[in-house]
């Protein structure tokens, strides 16, 4: 017989803090702190695995759950002397959810379970205090409705405003009838009239009575929240935060304590530390006479705990350091003992009924990338955890928060929204709205602050995307390519703002009914995806000197190294500064894509328009000091440390100039007739470029580019070596399938090599050849790969376009779908799929090391930056990650903490 | 030490027929032969091992090889009583290639090898006929400065000529000069002139002398046939069979023979069966007087080998019967023995030297398809081998031949040859060109035969293919739409014919410089890809009783279901005729390519360009008859057959109207503007559909299409059972690399299932659900796919083209190169890349049984019917494979073969 019930309390605990994923998160601390003597009121928690067997079963209880259930009652009323449904003594219980990991608000809680007509005297008579037997009664009535009687049950309200509101709408009725301020406010017959009319209200809308029977009360409850874990809301929730739906929730049932009994009772919720600064201070709020959710719910204002904790908004009001110095010292003491058993900031939840303190509630607290950054550095000075410890301490996620300045919180809460979108780069920025790239360009050189805003931006917006603060696109995911180029540059960026309709003829933009025009002011949240009307306020998060410190202690764990995804010097220089040691992809294209290479585009465009060997060779020659000197450069600022160099990549369609005018200037180089341009431009054109005429496919039709692109890379090291540096160049070959197009590649790359040493009279020019693993059938037949590839980086975008068979440009039309229906858990460019993708990934590490021992293994696509992936490459055995510069921070962190937790997997 | 050399002769024979691997064909035959005791002049072979060697050591002979010559040279020297280079009795000797497979005409033979000024005089003495030996000579000279002294060391001619030809000019200077008619004329005195003149312009062009030296002219000799193995012909042919260039040739070394030494020497080749017509008569052609190049070459009309080869060109003629009756009959004793020993037809070739008849060759014998199987039926019936032997006689590639009418091969030999493109769909056709659909339509209607010539075909064209005799395209790969279509047709067709330029708007074709117009004839060869001018004569290969007997015994031994992918009533029709055991893949979205579709396809439309769910819903009810329809007369056709339908699975935009009169007219049904046509139109647009929102894509983001295809399918089901018939449909879900998105389909499926049965009041409904496994994921993560799958059906198409990331519509732009710089050994569309997607399938074959042990696995794209990629599909344990029609025959064949070849894979 499986055992679902785990009983806590001051007499019997059967269950601690490391069972959270058998008890939620609630029910396991619930334990710990019953088990370390603090006053918790008794109760038991019923596993998620009953939950996981409720849906097996279709939403029934497991046959033994009853037993179980009466017997841990008992146990209960046998330590409290009351007794379940008893008309003289009744307990009351409340039933609360609680997952694995923090839903907050995302599931249900039943208070006061138990009261009914019978239990009502009983309880009026020992409390004496028959308001507040109504007002709990009132508040079982409307939670109950709500949650077991109509959401669960999922009846769909008639009137379209459910139940709750319904029964809330006839209490502010009364209060406005009647004159009343305040709950408190009205009177007890107002009270048990009003919860009369709730019952009658609830047959005529539900069809049912509310239930008049304890018994009936609670097991309707615990299936209620059983049954909130599949709530709309839950699901939705699991879906961003990758929850597995097999996670179960457990439900929490514990005697009912009364923070609103009377001026001697009180509730409060507080931080073991500050949450929003990290400063070792006992921060929280209270209110004498109220239920816990009063304090939460912002309906009235509530007290600072402590002297700490005062304010400018509330150093007036009474703190429970002054108002019961007792109860505070026994909770200070409590905090104390909390934190130093935790070892880890706490968040608890506690009550005061009559006098006497009882702990609710004890989770790690949420904080603020600075809180939590300060709290690690101070626990591990005060010696309370040690440095593994302390990197854990940190999400890598929220590292953006300190990289990149930020729309003022506060000043969010109250703006006016416009659109929302895809959060594709990070940060916050504001500037007037304009619609072309050339128009961003010239207002910010009348130094105007812009936001580009474009259906989708393409290689000939990259002008105006570096000019502007921010990019704002209509359509696009988040591999798109203004989402690509932003996250590169660590630029503010949202895309996919599908409500967003431009009118690039009268320059407008609508959104539903409204009109925006060229000029006016927009903020962007990039790090949310939420557009706004208007300049709101930003906060900078400069150079944080305790940030470094906290990096140099993560990058002692580390076991791989961290590189950047960097296309142009300036974007070397940035990923040096946060920490990147070599360039894990250098996508030589790009260098077509900058402001100041008008005149390289023009060239590569002649060269791929051409015609003939001759007419390409001749364009080469041309082109080639352009590319040679910006190899240069690069190798020059990552003196001594790798530059993975990739060959061409994309396909030539790209780059074929749009607009009339860049075309007449193409045709006249050539001298042909721009009639001939089009023709050229469209025996380009592909059905799928993304699996087209690309990456190694160019160079084995056109040896005289990849010759070219060799010979410049070959070149400028050999004039660096000439000026006493020292390059590290690792030529990468993209989108291979096959190891005899390695092979074929090898021989120009040799061939180059060696004419290089002649012709700058040099002994040595030491260089890696490899190649990516972007296709399914390279990393199946990586063992091949590796008699020709000294180094192998996966292309993860690629890998997963392939192996999904999903073209990222094109997945918004059901991405969404996929994830709503609980098919995919996330965006897979996201988040690397370690199923399917990672099993390529593993499978080649394997086979290429069978081959060659000492092959180099890294990752370039987005995935380097995700932290969850960074993981993944960890216990892959990877040697590096390359990420976009601004993220070479969080994927450092990711790398170090992935060595701590998985310390076997090298 | 590796043995490099393996003798043969009277004496001493170390090979024998089954060491093809190790001394080629030629050389494997020439020591059986040897060891049947025929006449085989004496010699060595060097092995196909020594070739890969002399590669390795970049073009040098392993060390130990001359030492091995000279002993086997001396060996041949002590049997002949000659010796090589010596003045008095000289031994001369032939070096002929022969590799594992025959490779007619693409290596090199260089004859007379050891005739120098040393060796010449006692030659004359020996022989007392100068003429013959200086004839010999120049012979040699002309073969050696060509093969060795030029191609072996890759000189370019200057002159552009290349020394043989410039050396024939002398000749045929020489000759006009003279007046002489006939090589035979030339003087003695005059062909000892021309040698030296030889010599002279050899060392003029080529810079060096022709070696008088014989062990220098046998070691040129041996390398040049070895680099000949990687000449420009032999690569290129190796390319075209699937030739591995690791196989390398062998060199046969042997004494020289000769025909040409008077009235009673002579030469010939001979079939101990026709290879024409398959007959059980020897057949040959021999010439007095002559060496064997002059039968082959053409110049001199052969003579009958006998009475059953006469024929009204020769039967004046006398015939080797007739002239050398004893002779004839030791030959024709040596034919029985050879077809009794080889249980096959041998293809042999005999010299007489002043009377004394040598074997020089033997080899299996090609063949037409006919003679094929006539052959094989005779030798069956005469008992000569078993029923296993006979089914693997036939090529299954040849078996096209038998099933369409084809071009007559005599008419081609002459004909004007118009382009070449590939060869799409199978056998021959004629008729007049025509460059729209509209007009093949029209045309067609007024009984013309005609062409339809299109830029590449859309499914627009498919009423003009279906009106056209053959289709013919200037763009476009073997699964381009048109192959695909014509294919599954068995229409004729030539796709990719990159010299053809269409100008629509004058309705002409140019072909370099010669034009074409609307009406002019051409006539196609499907099966070899050409492209002629005029009329040509068909031959008609209909109905052939003995083909069908073959086919029942190969029936017997296969281990595989045979099954087609048939798209109408049509095709399922025409499967069933050519023996398909069910239909593996019903495309449901073809029936609106069909002409008389027009309705259903303006249907499909209209549900395509709904805006709304309710437009969709409404849309597809209309529709919902049309479907319904076509797959219950499939359903019948097949009846008590496996029918599995594929839901929809194109990205939608294909159907999208592209003409404006089909636009206006969706527009009214719509009650929109056209403008908002071409919006949602352009709104379906993908940048790389094929890998885009398609598939059970579709499906989840439109349930109700889905819904619609599984309810058509359950109702037809009903509708048969109820009228006493037996349907088999499986259901089939594309594109899925999950497995919730078959959960996702399934919960659609068994709720139509359920409600059918309501609806028509019947007990049971049999059906199986399943899913392609098209894309790499769906593969790898077969295991789960299983849980829902009750079959999977490979869809190597696809899973290629993600494997490979290659799009098919796209490879015309490098697959050339890649074959060429043998990257590929052939196009991974046309044969299954066992490596990798191979890999994949046998993987998901063991995955999905793992799960699902009574799986039921098939494959339904194009290899399906490929003879290479049966054998795989058999070895990886399938249950069946499904192709189009016309090739359900060839992979039943291919099928048997396999099984029979790998019995033990099951």
């Amino acid at each position: 017989m499986t055992k679902y019930i785990y009983e806590f309390g001051p007499d019997k605990t059967e269950g601690d803090a490391s069972q959270k994923n058998l008890l939620g998160g609630k029910g396991a601390n619930l334990a710990e702190m019953a088990k370390l003597k603090l006053p918790v009121p008794p109760g038991f928690t019923i596993s998620t695995e009953c939950c996981n067997h409720y849906f097996d079963l279709n939403g029934r209880f497991p046959d033994t759950l009853e037993e179980e259930i009466l017997k841990a009652m008992a146990n209960i009323e046998s330590h409290t002397g009351m007794i379940f449904g008893d008309p003289k003594n009744p307990l009351l219980v409340s039933c609360r959810s609680g997952a694995r990991s923090s839903m907050p608000g995302m599931m249900e809680t039943i208070l006061n379970v138990g009261l009914c007509t019978t239990t009502i005297p009983g309880l009026i008579k020992k409390t004496n205090n028959e308001w507040f037997v109504y007002d709990a009664y009132r508040r079982l009535i409307m939670m109950y409705s709500d949650v077991v009687m109509e959401k669960a049950e999922q009846i769909h309200p008639k009137d379209g405003m459910g139940i709750r509101l319904n029964l809330e709408m006839m209490m502010n009725n009364l209060k406005n009838d009647k004159g009343y301020d305040n709950d408190t406010d009205i009177s007890t017959e107002d009270l048990k009239a009003l919860c009369e009319r709730f019952k009658k209200k609830i047959r005529e809308n539900l069809g049912a009575d509310f239930p008049d029977d304890p018994k009936e009360q609670l097991m309707g409850s615990i299936g209620a929240v059983f049954k909130s874990w599949n709530g709309k809301r839950a699901v939705s929730y699991r879906r961003i935060e990758h929850i597995p739906d097999n996670w179960g929730t457990a439900v929490n049932v514990q005697t009912m304590v009364f923070g609103n009994m009377g001026d001697t009772s009180a509730t409060g919720v507080a931080f073991t530390r500050d949450p929003a600064t990290g400063d070792n201070k006992f921060y929280g709020e209270w209110l004498v006479n109220a239920q816990g959710e009063d304090v939460v719910a912002g309906t009235r204002t509530p007290n600072p705990l402590n002297t700490d904790t005062k304010n400018s908004q509330n150093k007036h009001l009474p703190s429970l350091e002054e108002s019961m110095p007792q109860l505070y010292k026994q909770l200070f003491d409590i905090r104390n003992l909390l934190e130093a058993h935790y070892k880890d900031m706490q968040d608890i939840e506690f009550t005061i009924q009559e006098g006497r303190l009882y702990m609710l509630q004890c989770r790690v607290g949420k904080r603020t990338a600075t809180a939590a950054l300060n709290m690690a550095m101070d626990m591990l000075e005060e010696g309370t955890i040690d440095e593994r410890t302390m990197v854990c301490r940190l999400d890598p996620k929220i590292l953006d928060d300190m990289l990149h300045p930020i729309v003022d919180p506060d000043a969010e809460k109250t703006a006016v929204k416009v659109a929302e979108g895809l959060p594709a780069g990070p940060g916050g920025a504001w500037g007037q709205i304009v619609f072309t790239a050339e128009d961003a360009v010239q207002w910010a050189k009348s130094d105007k602050n812009v936001i580009l805003v474009r259906e989708e931006t393409n290689p000939e917006d990259i002008e105006g995307m570096r000019a502007a603060a921010a990019v704002l696109t209509a359509r696009g995911g988040m591999t798109s390519h203004a989402a690509l180029v932003a996250r590169g540059w660590g630029k503010c960026c949202i895309v996919g703002a599908g409500a967003l309709k431009i009118n690039l003829a009268t320059k407008e933009l609508r959104v539903g009914t409204r009109v925006f025009k060229e000029g006016d002011i927009f903020t962007l949240n990039g790090t949310k995806g939420m557009v706004y009307q208007g300049q709101l306020k930003m906060k900078d998060a400069s150079e944080n000197v305790r940030f470094k410190a906290f990096m140099a202690i993560a990058d002692k764990y580390r076991a791989m190294q961290v590189r950047t995804n960097a296309d142009t010097p300036a974007d070397a220089m940035t990923a040096l500064d946060f920490g990147a040691q070599g360039i894990g992809l250098f996508r030589t294209e790009h260098m077509f894509y900058g402001a100041d290479s008008d005149k390289a585009l023009f060239l590569l465009r002649k060269m791929i328009l051409s015609k003939t060997h001759e007419e390409r060779e001749a364009a080469l020659e041309e082109l080639f000091p352009f590319v040679k000197e910006e190899i240069k450069t690069t190798l020059q600022i990552m003196d001594n440390l790798p530059v993975t160099i990739r060959l061409l990549d994309p396909p030539l369609h790209e780059f074929v100039p749009q607009s009339r005018e860049n075309q007449q200037e193409i045709a006249d180089a050539l001298h042909i007739d721009i009639e001939e341009v089009f023709k050229r431009s469209e025996q380009l054109l592909e059905s799928n470029p993304m699996i087209g005429h690309r990456g190694v496919r160019l160079g084995i039709t056109y040896p005289e580019i990849s010759h070219m692109q060799v010979k410049a890379i070959f070149e400028a090291c050999a004039e660096l070596i000439k000026a006493g540096k020292k390059p590290m160049p690792e030529i990468m070959v993209p989108v291979t399938c096959n190891e005899k197009e390695l092979a074929f590649v090898r021989d120009i790359v040799t061939q180059c090599h060696d004419q290089t040493l002649k012709t700058y009279e040099i002994d040595a020019l030491p260089y890696l050849y490899g190649t990516m693993i972007e296709i399914p059938r390279a990393a199946l037949i990586a063992d091949k790969m590796a008699e020709y590839a000294q180094f192998f980086s996966f292309g993860t975008n690629d890998l997963t376009q392939m192996t999904f068979g999903f073209s990222r440009d094109d997945i918004g039309s059901f991405m969404n779908d996929y994830i709503d229906n609980a098919i995919l858990s996330s965006d897979p460019f996201e988040t690397l799929d370690q199923e399917a993708v990672g099993c390529l990934v593993t499978t080649a590490v394997e086979r290429g090391r069978k081959t060659r021992p000492e092959i180099k293994l890294g990752i370039c696509g987005e995935h380097g930056g995700d932290p969850e992936s960074v993981v993944f490459c960890h216990k892959a055995g990877l040697n590096y990650v390359s990420c976009s510069p601004y993220r070479v921070p969080i994927a450092r962190l990711a790398a170090a903490q992935a060595a701590i937790m998985y310390p076997d997997c090298r």
